[in-house]
């Protein structure tokens, strides 16, 4: 059957007079003769409200209590959504993640999609129903409701698009598509009209917030390609699909995560602890970024191994750390004060040219750097987190500005 | 297993604090030994703000929506019980409906249980922990959502109590048991310090707010004793459980519904509009109170079929209304300036003395009667709403407070 996927991020749901608007809009997709799932976040604050209340209970919350705690928005959302449409006279039904048959691993707030058994959305669209799904959420084969982190709903979006053999995966936000870096930091940031997925990927992981990786790895196995949009303001947008060969090479975006720390290891011992922290981060569900420190760099505290993660989105970060420092004493170290900037784009480390003219741009600014890591698409590295803006910007002008003049 | 079933209602859970304060209680009762699972209500007026933003997009909600909707209120308190729990060191686990078992028919907002498998419930006690189970929700055989009504938390808790065998069914609020009539209206009300499943069934049924009637029909095929206590304050209590034959018959409380609607049908046609009102109520899941009221009683409209509903808590009530009568015209009519009052005991109909005095008692304070309904057990009529308050109080008095003196 031939249908598209729409999904609309949190702002674009925040009130019932915009729930209303997008009822609206879905309605005339929808009365133009396409079937349609739609996808729905959270409204605005909810997500934030829910964690609140979670934090005045407890600072370690388990990772199952705050997934049921947390799907409960995008049910509100959808609920309310499908109200609207039929007040429109458009049929419609809100399908929970579990009743679409996103099926995840048991890694809860931050789980894979492993498998999507799509067969009541499709009953429900043969019907000729316009299916609201919340977004954001799945069931472990556990049977236990799961979240897949941030940017989730898109993994969800993605994902069904995939499963439905879509024709396409729209994705709705305040802002209208991809740009060079985040427009809401530099002001010279530029918009993408067009990037492959592997670019997207690596925008994704890197931090960018526009779309989750996971909904780009879904969406290239499957050549589906999404179109990022803002939801009321039509006039650009970004499609990420794949790229045909003889693309121009060089730096594409210029993406920032704040919050990142640098866990250190050392000691005689350090094999040890390295296996015990990978341990522990495994039971609390952390996730370590792809991102590796250069060891050794720094000599007051020579790292036997190092790596770093996301810190922002664990909830029982301050826990983890804690327990491990009781456990390691001096052996650990955690660096909290760094954020992560990662450049990306098509053959970015043919030569290390780019990687000098970081060092030298940063080191002229007095920015001290914390660590390298390069793959062909990326190269990303640590900085305090108080340079962060200038560096990202330092970077955009000489990386993007300069190259499009 | 030994165990014992504990809910909490909406206002013992308002807030965090409170939510606190039941994790507290929760653990004095697993710390001595006892398998706990706790059914928990939404959090205060988490409910009223959900039917409000529903409210603002549309006057006709599907019950399936609103299902959806509403069960995400539940959720958010177990989740929120469990980590205030385990912050106390106590193991729990939240579970839905869904997850423990609780299979409904598919009549939305106001479903029935049909069976409970609590093998999950039975799994995570047998491990040592509090199963805190979302009440008022269940999932129905189409695998949707469902909700079971006002006071629907209390049936979760009794249909679990029945299916786990448990020792006992405390139901905690913010009343220390059942009273001969609501304390908040009249203020004489008696505390009773046991009653029978019956008479609490037909007080259900009336429209006490104290416990739902479902709940107590479980309890009573069962024979679970149920507690009603108070959270905060458990000097008193209520049993309600079977009681030995020699009862002191004669009125044991006076129970009133606010929200009742008188629907009359006359006309030639009337039996066919009969089975179309009976279809459509049906359609729209509207079920139809047992009180019916006597024919011909007035002659201005002489209805040929007339029954009540309790209007108060159908979402889609003057939709209903207005559909049935563009339909029949003149033929149907929905008097909705009606109250209920039952007046409930043992043996109350033996003879037809009460009705008379209730009719002489009424007659002489100018209080019009819209309709009479007897059982053994329960004594029913319908008075102007506005005189409401007046005929309760003149009923308790004369046939409960003169007769405890």
């Amino acid at each position: 059957m031939n249908c598209i996927v729409q999904k609309f991020g949190g702002s674009s749901v925040a009130d019932i007079e915009k729930i209303k608007r997008i009822a609206k809009l879905v309605a005339e997709t929808k009365k133009s003769g396409i079937n349609i799932a739609v996808v729905v976040s959270a409204m605005g604050k909810t997500t934030d409200s829910l964690v609140g209340m979670a934090g005045e209970i407890t600072k370690n919350a388990s990772g199952r209590e705050m997934d049921m705690l947390l799907s409960t928005g995008e049910r509100i959302t959808m609920s309310l959504l499908c109200m609207a449409l039929k007040e429109l006279g458009v049929p419609a039904v809100s399908l929970t993640g579990s009743q679409c048959g996103i099926i995840t691993n048991d890694r809860h707030n931050n789980a894979r999609v492993i498998e999507v058994r799509p067969f009541r959305v499709q009953d429900e669209m043969a019907k000729g129903k316009v299916v609201v799904v919340g977004g954001f959420q799945g069931v472990s084969y556990r049977r236990d409701i799961t979240t897949l982190g941030r940017g989730g709903s898109d993994t969800t979006a993605v994902a069904l698009a995939a499963a439905l053999n879509a024709d396409r995966c729209e994705i709705y936000s305040d802002v209208d598509g991809v740009y060079s870096t985040d427009p809401s930091m530099i002001k010279n940031a530029q918009h993408l009209p067009e990037i492959s997925y592997q670019v997207m990927q690596e925008m994704s992981n890197a931090g960018a917030k526009v779309l989750n990786a996971q909904a780009v790895e879904f969406a290239k196995a499957k050549q589906i390609a999404i179109y990022a949009r803002s939801t009321f303001d039509r006039k650009k947008e970004t499609v990420i699909r794949r790229i045909e060969k003889g693309t121009v090479k060089g730096v594409k975006s210029v993406v920032s995560e704040e919050k990142i720390t640098r866990v250190r290891i050392s000691g005689e011992d350090s094999l040890k602890y390295f296996y015990r922290t990978l341990k522990i981060f495994e039971e609390q569900n952390i996730s370590i970024k792809e991102l590796h420190t250069a060891e050794a760099l720094e000599q007051q505290f020579p790292s036997r191994a190092s790596f770093v993660v996301s810190s922002g989105n664990i909830y029982s970060w301050e826990k983890v750390q804690n327990s491990l420092e009781d456990e390691f004493g001096d052996n650990i170290r955690f660096d909290n004060e760094y954020s992560a900037i990662s450049l990306i784009g098509d053959g970015l480390n043919v030569d290390n040219l780019i990687l000098l003219e970081i060092m030298n741009l940063l080191k002229n600014e007095g920015i001290k750097i914390g660590g390298f890591s390069t793959t062909s698409f990326r190269i990303s590295f640590l900085v305090p987190r108080g340079k962060l803006k200038q560096a990202v910007k330092l970077c955009h002008e000489k990386f993007v500005e300069e190259k499009t003049e």
